[in-house]
């Protein structure tokens, strides 16, 4: 790729040559070669290019860099965006042969599409479809009746399990587990009977199946039950991160952020676009609005309405846990007070009396 | 199945016609063949049933349906019971192929029982011994010396180390890994003595076991390290969530319910019948009670009496942090008070002065 | 192994017979056989001793046994690091036969050292190099262009994304994922904008590695994800728990602890010999110094200074966190006590009007 092109691909502006061959992305203080090119939107990152061997660097509008500075500079005006393209530039992909690989496992009745890709040793069962030009990584499980869609990635050690819908361009992380059966048993598990001596758990079996939209991601480690009798439903362009567990039952809208080890029990439902911190744990059946966002750590113990932005455990407005978290800090000083107004009080009293 | 057999097996009364051939359980508002059994039990369902188009429906004792709405209806008096013995009725389990697979390469003194299913690219170690019935999906690995039940399910990409010792009717979820290694080290880890520039942190082996009684269940994802010295244990019944952690030594009784994304650190005793919300963490050490529980998100940090139910961070009596947290929510109105206060006797003080 | 051979290798002193041969280490109550070794370096264990069928017993210079008590006697005055000694000594590692198994699929550019083990359907990928001695259990993924060191053990079920570098006697729990792709999105997850209805998010792709240095453990179903542009870093002589999510382009220094179940978000930087306790959450971009210790449960939302000891949600100075929950239990009194002021008050207006 020369900076050419790169600048189109941008939709950046080009100052200086466009010519310049480039093969790798760095931060400009690892900049070594011509083909270099050094990637300088963060403050600390355009601070580094003074010193920088660089000779093609990508800039933000807001952190310009003198004229001349550079052989060639590429500015652009949406500067996250911009090095979101430029990492999907320079990424290859993983090291997957084109192909079914003779050791795969693919049952006969399976329908696999044009382009499809299976690494070594992974099985796909009876019945199940994969769409055109997805890659299936080494040691992957794909159980029965299950359907994805076209141009997906699935990683090593993934599995899948039976009736799973999966749509296009959904990429699941290693090791991560779609389909597995819900926690759900006779009696009802939290109920506030007691669990008396001749307690017998009796299983709910997991009969329905996840539905999983387009460009969906779902993070290594991140397990996602099936539904008792429908769907665990996930959303077109939710991405979901490593270590999430979505119980049974769950759906998940459109647009959604699900960071690491969050935790969603079983029957909650969440909306469009919402935003959950890392380690956040939700309470079964409970609803989460469109666009609300809740803060790293909290445990959420009722509804949140949309648009809400909620931390703490038990969650509850942030402006309300901060002002909380600041009267928990005042507390000495509180009871000193109070100790010194009964002093004076007592004191007045005794006058009083004389 | 007929509606007939269904009453039978849920130990239910009969309404209607007892010939209706069911091969389907779905919720009311989805029913729509024939051969589709409603299943309202909640109130919600219930509700649904007014526009559903059911022939057969299974309703509870506790939300009656009036007589001649259906063509049949099944009338239960234990609701919860009656749809857990529903999805077993429905639940035709994963899709294996009976037997060995050829390509499951199994230890030549592993000794496997009558009608053990192994799936593809499985592995069995030496010496190890699994129980006539019990399914090994493809995918997973078995070690040495391990014994398995009869009866059981072990999911795809389940992992078992060395030595562990499984009973009867036993269902491993995918990625499990049941007998890793314990995580600890010389010195002690969480000691109060800093560690100095010099530390080295000598490996403890794990040389013990892990010793897993009947009708177990265990997530997706979890993970129970292996004794130092003996065994980690769980007892029978207990049913534990996915991306559980058990640390080495730690001994869980008899029925418990181990809700997902729990944390039990190394050498805990858990009694019988015991509880533990999503995300419950509990020190090392510890020891809870027989029919205790842990509200979801608390962090155990002491001892926890039987018949306990304790809740926050760290987890004292529910009633208890309750109150705290009432008492949280006025702190403004009481730090107004309290002002309020020492104004008014500040003007008493500057009254008696005159 | 012959009791004189195991004083030496504890660098203990040996009274009685140095010559009986021991196959096993058991607690005191759990000696049965000539052979037994008994471990009595705990109070616990030593008071065992008195009923223990033992023959030969290993005691902490702290808890001497009298003279003649037993066959044979070790004494040690590092009763922790002894323990962790003899562990190693009884424990003959997992059972894997020697060599290349038929079944591995190994690219034909990658390079083997002397007296590696590659176990049944591992796959190896293109121009990785793994170092003299390493044993790659069953099922095992590594990708292209990865490096591993000598004397490693890779348990079934890992997964070692592209291009990681990793260090000698480094050893890895089944089903733990090294190398997964970083959570990154253009716009910013967890930035103060809201997410629009017209939000699209594109992905930023993980260019970068996951480096490790030597005699690094890693727990089972933990992920590493790697970094950006350049490497998430593990020092040498870290070691990780089960269930650890460390985040893309976090840095982690020499001899670490890292507890289950702990979460790293991205770009976090730690010092070295640094403790986190199980459970713990560290937010984005924050900095934890040499030799601090963060408390089980912890959530970190700041910086923490070098050797600071914090807890909390969010985390702060464990002395003030202590303060902070005492002051909590006393709201209540706190409350009758101002009420209490109030009433006396008001009785002193009175008083004063008249």
């Amino acid at each position: 790729m020369r900076t050419k092109d790169i600048a189109e691909a941008l939709a950046g502006r080009l100052d200086g040559d466009g010519a310049i061959e480039i093969d790798r992305l760095v931060h400009p203080a690892r900049a070594e070669r011509p083909s270099d090119l050094a990637l300088a939107i963060s403050a600390d990152a355009v601070a580094a290019l003074a010193h920088s061997k660089a000779q093609a660097v990508v800039v933000s509008a807001d952190h310009p860099v003198p004229s001349g500075s550079f052989r060639a500079v590429i500015t652009t005006n949406e500067a996250r965006l911009a090095f979101a393209r430029l990492t999907a530039l320079f990424d290859h992909g993983p090291a997957l042969e084109k192909g079914i690989h003779p050791t795969a496992v693919v049952a006969s009745d399976a329908k696999l599409g044009v382009g499809v890709s299976i690494g070594a040793y992974s099985v796909v069962g009876p019945r199940s479809r994969i769409g055109a030009g997805t890659a299936i990584m080494p040691q992957v499980t794909i159980g029965a009746d299950v359907t994805i869609g076209t141009q997906g990635v699935f990683h090593t050690g993934v599995r899948i399990g039976d009736r799973s819908a999966i749509g296009d361009r959904v990429i699941v992380h290693p090791n991560a587990v779609i389909g597995s059966d819900g926690f759900s048993f006779a009696p009802d598990l939290m109920s506030t009977a007691a669990f008396t001596a001749d307690v017998v758990l009796t299983r709910v079996h997991s009969l329905g199946n996840v539905a999983i939209g387009d460009d969906v991601e779902i993070g290594a480690c991140t397990t996602i039950d099936r539904a008792t009798l429908e769907s665990t439903r996930i959303g077109s362009g939710t991405k979901i991160d490593n270590h999430v567990h979505i119980g049974h039952n769950v759906t998940i809208g459109e647009s959604c952020i699900v960071c690491g080890m969050v935790g969603i029990s079983g029957s909650v439902t969440i909306g469009d676009r919402v935003r959950l911190g890392g380690g956040v744990g939700i309470g079964d059946h409970l609803r989460i609005g469109d666009q609300a966002v809740v803060a790293a750590g909290s445990g959420v113990a009722g509804n949140v309405p949309a648009g809400a932005f909620v931390s703490g455990y038990p969650a509850q407005p942030h402006q309300r846990a901060l002002e909380q978290f600041v009267y928990a800090s005042r507390q000495k000083r509180l009871h000193e007070k109070v100790e010194g107004l009964a002093m004076r009080l007592g004191a007045l009293e005794l006058t009083n009396k004389k």
